[in-house]
Order: C-alpha cells, then sequence, then structure tokens
C-alpha cells in the first residue's frame, strides 16, 4: 500500500467531530476502499481547550497555517460561512490541495469563484454534504443522470422548517408554539433565522438547480419567503383542501415570454396535496423529488442533517477525492455550459389559494371573480363559506405569472367589502378538492 | 472541442432504441457535459429488417465484428444473458474499449471476471441500469457511502412481481388472476419465470450485496424464492396483521456463530409492515432501502424499468465512462476487499407468520407451542380462530435462524390434529398486532 493521504480538518463541531471519529473508526476500510491509508494531519479549531479528546500535537488555531502545510494533500471544512473560509479554501486549492466541504452559504453565494480554482490548479471540489446531509443526492443529479434532461427539482430541504410545519399540521399549533418546541428539542438554533427565513433552503436551491440545469445560480437568484408568516388558518385552509404545508425549494426547467429556456429557482412555503409522496415527509427528515425527461420520477429520502448523517457524505466525497489523487485523475468538475437564464419570480407561473374574509352582500363574489379576471387570471374553484354577516370566500386559481397573481392579492385586499385576506399561499401539484 | 468518442451499441430492442433516440436528441448536452461528442459507430441487432429506422450503413448482424472494430471506444450492451454477451464483452475490454451494460444477469452470474479484463486493461465496465432502471442505486452505494458501513440494503427491484402483489393485495385476487393481468397490460412477459420466480430479483441482490459489502456474491449465492406460491389467504393473513405482501431483496451484515461477520442475501416474499416505507410502493415501481451506521436510513425510488427510464441509466453511465476517457482516467473499480463469507439461508435469523388448521380440540395450543420450544424458538403472538369444530391457529415468531423455523414447521405439518398450514411466510420489520 502506497503512502499515507493526508488530511487537514477545518473545524470540530457537531460534524467535524463525527468526522474524526468515523476517520479512526473505519480506518481499515478507508484504506483498502482507497488503495492507501487516510490520516488527520491536523484540526484547526478556534478553541483548543474544548477538543483534548483529540490526539495531542493535532489541535491548531492557525488554519491558514494548517492549510499551507507541505504535507496536507486534503482539505475538509466544516466551518460555515463565507470568510475566512472562503480565503482558506482558495489557499488550499491553489496549493494544489483537493477539498471537501460543507459549506453551502458558501457555494451558493461564490461557487463559481472556487470551481475555477479547482479547475485550474487540476484539483477536486467536492460538496455531497452541503445538500441534504447523508443523502446522496449531488452526485446521482451530477452524474447518474447526466445523460438525461432534468426538468424539475422538488424538495424539502431543511429539516428545522419541516419540522415546525409538521408540529403546525399536527397540532394545530401556531408557529411561534411550533418554534418554541423545536429550539427544547434541539431542532432549531438559538437563532433560527438561517432556517426560519428560508435562506438555508436558499442556499440548497441554487446548488441544486446549478447541477441540474448546467447553469451558474447563487443564492441572491433565489426568490425566498421563509416561514415566519405562515399560521395556523393557513394550515386549517391547507387542510380543507386534502393539503398539507412545506417548505418546498423547487428548481423547475421553464420557458420565457419569448419562448426560450430558462430556469426558475424559489424556495417558499406551498400548500401541497397529502397525496404527494413530498406531503408524508415528517419531522426533521428531507426528502427531494426529481424530474427528468427519460428517467421519470425519482425520489431521495432520509436524514438531512445531524453530526453522522453529515460526516457520512463528507467521507464519501473523502473516499472520491482520495481515489482520484491516487489515480492521478480528478471527478468531474463545474458544468455550468447551458447559462441558462435565471427567470424573475414575476415571470414564474405558479397557482395561488387565497381565502378572503369579506362581509356577506350581493355582488362580493362577481367583485373578486372581476379583480381576478382583470390580470388574467382564472379561477379553478371557489368555495363560499358563511358566517353571520360575514363570509370566507376560499379561491383556488389556475396558473398564472406571480405577477398577476401578487396584483391581484394586492387589488382584493384594497376592495371595501374585504375585511382581510385570511390566508395567501402559493399551490404546488395537483388539487382534487 | 475534440474528436468524437464512438460507440457500438450491441442490441437494439426496448432499451437500446430509446438509447439511440436520446443519444440524437441530447446530442449537444451529450457532448458539453462530457468535452467531446458521442457518435454511434453500429448496432449489432439479430433482424436488420426490424430496423429501417437506424441510419444506414450502422446495422449490422457481426456484433463481434463491431466490438472488434479500431474505432469504437465504448460498448454499449443491452442484449442480456450469458453467452454470446460475456465473450463479446471480454474481447471489447481486452481491447481497450470501456463498457456499459445493463445485464443483470452476467454481472451476477460472472461479474468478477468482467471486473477483472476491465482492471487488468485499464478501462472502465459500469451497470448502473442493470438494478432498478432508472434509480440511481450503484453509484451512491460505490461513492457516496464509501465512507459509511452499510449494515442493511432492502428493497422491491422487481416491478412484475410488485405489480401482480400490488393487485392481490388491493383485489383480494390469486395469483393466477393477478399474473393474467400484469400479461394482459404487458408489465408480465410471455414466459413470467424470470420475473415470478425472483431470478431478476436474486440477480440484483447478488450486485446490491457485493457493492455494499466490499465482497463478491454471485446469483447462485442468493437464497431464492418466488412469489408464485403465494395465496389470497397469505394476503388475508398479512391483512389480518396491517401487513402487505412483497418480493424484497435482502442483503444483511449478519455475524456467524463464531462471531465473524458475514453477510446474508436472499430474495423471498414477506410480510411487511404497512407503516414500512416499502409497503407503499404499488404497481411497476422499485424502491430500496439503505441502511448505513452513520447515514442511517435512506431510501431511494423510482422506475425500475422500462425503454427510457433504463436507457437514462445507461446514457449517465455513458458520460462517466466516456468523461474518464477523455481525462485518460477510469472511474472506480471493483472493491471486494471484504471478502466476507456468505451465509447460508439456514443460518440465517429471521421471523416467520404460521396459519394453521387444527381440529378444536384440548391440547392442541399446547402440542404447537412445544413443537416451536423444542427447536429453541420463541413465539411472540398466538390467535386462535374458531370456525365449528376446527380452528386456525396464526403464530408468529421471535426470531430464529430460518433452519430451526422450517424444521418447526416440517414438524407441525405432521402432527395428527394439523390438517393444513394454510399459510407460512417470512415477516420483515417490526409488526404490532
Amino acid at each position: 500500500m502506497g503512502d499515507a493521504l493526508r488530511i487537514a480538518l477545518l473545524g470540530c463541531g457537531v460534524v467535524g467531530s463525527q468526522v474524526v471519529r468515523l476517520l479512526d473508526e473505519q480506518a481499515g476500510d478507508l484504506a483498502a476502499r482507497v488503495g492507501v491509508p487516510l490520516e488527520l494531519a491536523g484540526v484547526a479549531v478556534r478553541r483548543p481547550a474544548r477538543h483534548t479528546d483529540l490526539p495531542a500535537g493535532l489541535v491548531t488555531t492557525d488554519a491558514a497555517g494548517l492549510v499551507a502545510r507541505g504535507d496536507v494533500d486534503i482539505v475538509v471544512e466544516v466551518i460555515g460561512g463565507i470568510e475566512p473560509v472562503r480565503s482558506l479554501l482558495l489557499d488550499a486549492l491553489a496549493g494544489g490541495k483537493s477539498v471537501v466541504s460543507a459549506n453551502k452559504a458558501l457555494l451558493a453565494e461564490d461557487g463559481a469563484t472556487l470551481h475555477d480554482a479547482a479547475a485550474k490548479a487540476g484539483v477536486d471540489l467536492y460538496y455531497e454534504a452541503a445538500v441534504a446531509g447523508a443523502i446522496p443526492l449531488l452526485r446521482p443529479l451530477r452524474e447518474s443522470l447526466a445523460g438525461d434532461r432534468i426538468t424539475r427539482v422538488i424538495g424539502i430541504v431543511n429539516g428545522t422548517t419541516n419540522f415546525i410545519l409538521s408540529r403546525m399540521d399536527a397540532t394545530g399549533a401556531g408557529f411561534d408554539e411550533a418554534l418554541g418546541e423545536a429550539t427544547e428539542l434541539g431542532y432549531a438554533e438559538a437563532d433560527p433565522t438561517a432556517d426560519v427565513d428560508g435562506f438555508d433552503a436558499a442556499a440548497k436551491a441554487a446548488i441544486l438547480a446549478g447541477l441540474a440545469f448546467h447553469t451558474r445560480v447563487t443564492a441572491s437568484d433565489v426568490y425566498r419567503e421563509g416561514i415566519g408568516a405562515v399560521s395556523a388558518a393557513d394550515v386549517a385552509s391547507a387542510k380543507a383542501m386534502n393539503c398539507t404545508i412545506k417548505l418546498l425549494a423547487i428548481c423547475e426547467r421553464t420557458r420565457g415570454a419569448d419562448g426560450t429556456e430558462q430556469v426558475a429557482v424559489r424556495v417558499h412555503p406551498a400548500m401541497l396535496p397529502r397525496s404527494h409522496p413530498l406531503a408524508g415527509v415528517g419531522d426533521a427528515f428531507n426528502a427531494v423529488f426529481v424530474e427528468a425527461d427519460a428517467a421519470g420520477s425519482l425520489m431521495f429520502y432520509g436524514r438531512g442533517a445531524g453530526g453522522a448523517p453529515t460526516a457520512s457524505a463528507i467521507l464519501g466525497d473523502l473516499v472520491a477525492v482520495a481515489r482520484n489523487r491516487v489515480r492521478g485523475s480528478r471527478g468531474t468538475g463545474e458544468s455550468s455550459y447551458a447559462a441558462l437564464r435565471v427567470q424573475p419570480m414575476g415571470e414564474v407561473t405558479t397557482r395561488y389559494h387565497v381565502a378572503l374574509d369579506v362581509a356577506d352582500q350581493p355582488g362580493v363574489l362577481a367583485a373578486v371573480a372581476g379583480a381576478f379576471a382583470e390580470q388574467g387570471v382564472s379561477i379553478q374553484t371557489v368555495r363560499q363559506e358563511g358566517r353571520g354577516d360575514a363570509a370566507t370566500l376560499v379561491l383556488v386559481t389556475h396558473t398564472a405569472t406571480d405577477d398577476a397573481l401578487s396584483r391581484t392579492v394586492r387589488h382584493l385586499a384594497d376592495m371595501p367589502f374585504v375585511r382581510r385576506a385570511a390566508s395567501v399561499m402559493r399551490v404546488e401539484g395537483t388539487v382534487n378538492e
């Protein structure tokens, strides 16, 4: 067996400590699978005093120094965030080191710079752990479906929000109560903004769209709405339609008004029929549906977060990158030749569910229907529920552009007999009321 | 862009014709993804008169001659069966051509010889399409989970039998009736033996086990029972336990009596709780559950057969193999270093569901319970249903070796008051009655 490949680990929290454990426990198997042993050259951490369980001599606070060392072959990064990580990884790539990263935020914000640096240096940049934890997803998109034409990727890629929405669906709780429960059980962080406001899911959506459509997509290209405004009333409205509410990451091939092929990438809560396979994905699980011309529908399901599952994805990349170094080759790099336009959300066609509290007087339905018609939006179903002198109108539209739909809702809210838009939400999949 | 890579296609039936179509329709994308164009050099068929739609000059009946041509870089095989395909593919590999095959029977019977030939020649042998059609499965097992320890793979990998069992479950039909329906709808072939008797699933199980456990496993190592003996009574018994019957391919890491690590690979119908994610996989779909130490449970779901889905998997392999040739590298080859013993079925621990028609007389339950105890088998539940002078005893056991369980059933059948073993079937997963 040849010389060991030496690994620099940047960061040693929940995920990093599992990487250390697996490198140790699986050492024999990993060596057999790679062809040479994998050895830890060093671990960069902020607070060494917290890592007395690591082998003496491995721990350093000098991440840049560790990355620059001549005896390091592969850099594994589990710190997260943009800087200083971007600089560290660019230094690593420029120095001929291969990189394995779980950093969705960085890949989604500036993957292009990293990919270019990896290509220039002729080394690998792998990041399976950045999306949907242990679920093999990036490799299937990049490799298994490389001969197919992917038309749509729709996924539940954030466990925290899925836990919260699952609780709201199961118990009728409001958002704040469900978030409190998630925090208590450790499913939500002390500052839940990245999850709740959809930033985490949007970064993952950008990465998925880039791979699926061979087009560079950044987090800022992704339309994003979080779940903070989802109310118990929305959940009840969804139930009445035999739907559940999920925070979806949706990446689609679309057509522009001029007929050109474009991509639309968005993250928002949506009503999903309970018969849809994603509707049954509960708690902190992740699942991603992929539709391709030849393959048809595929689904991938598993644990999207957590130390050990994320470490499993990192180790898989590590073995692939190490095998490539042993062979003197490199894996598939970035594929962005298609360079499709990212369609602005206003041009994307979606469907809306709208529940309006209105005065129960003659002519209301006609006026409401007129407001939709004015924007060219067809109504699929209307249901009216009387309640004394007031009524609730529940409308589900056919597809129209998001601009036309949101304009319609704004007009409706201004109508004198509309007391309140009780629930406005996009609808995905086919709904049978 | 560099010179085109030239492809010899062996076979042009349901799958092959879709490969031809996709190579043509996706030519631009495939070239962009590979780095050079992919060109069809020739198509070997048995009856050229049936393929007048193919470009003139491409069709030949001389497969061996096509494989030997100096202008062929990659051989794609969709003929199936052992010979003459094995000889053709060995010639291709020896001649420095990479091979993409959908041939589960050949890979399961003699994959080792093919892998050795590929390694010797330094070329690729890929076969994602051999198992579960379009579902990316072999690449995730071989690459994504390469840093993890897979403990179990359990799948529905044959669409024909899943359709038949789904119909029996939905309508209460007997096996013959459901098979007739499957044949009529084109889900079963005129000679359904390979599917119904479990040969197809056993070949796939051998391939999956080999990849999951880094051990050579052949079809003859796989314990195999088909679904021909599954009766409407079995289906009814399963329903009474809130179970459904599925033909499962099960690959497990086990321990031998001496404590050594072994693998068990089996294909048989089994009762599965309806709460299990595989229980909901209906009709001709495939799904595979994978359990690994760090990753936890993963599920892969999609179309396991059909021309276009299978062609999607072949094209994915083709792109990977072509990229490797462009780079002058090769992908991950066989990994069989673990060389674990394949445990004989008799030593495998399973659980049984047994329904006995017995005379309703005192002492019967005691005698039946004694027969189990004699073989060291614990009973989990017993249910007795009286019917006049006769009764049905329904027993579910705890885990025991398959030998002990089958010996128990043989003893029971010989007991004078046992009129008939109405249903005997293995039980997988946790059952709550």
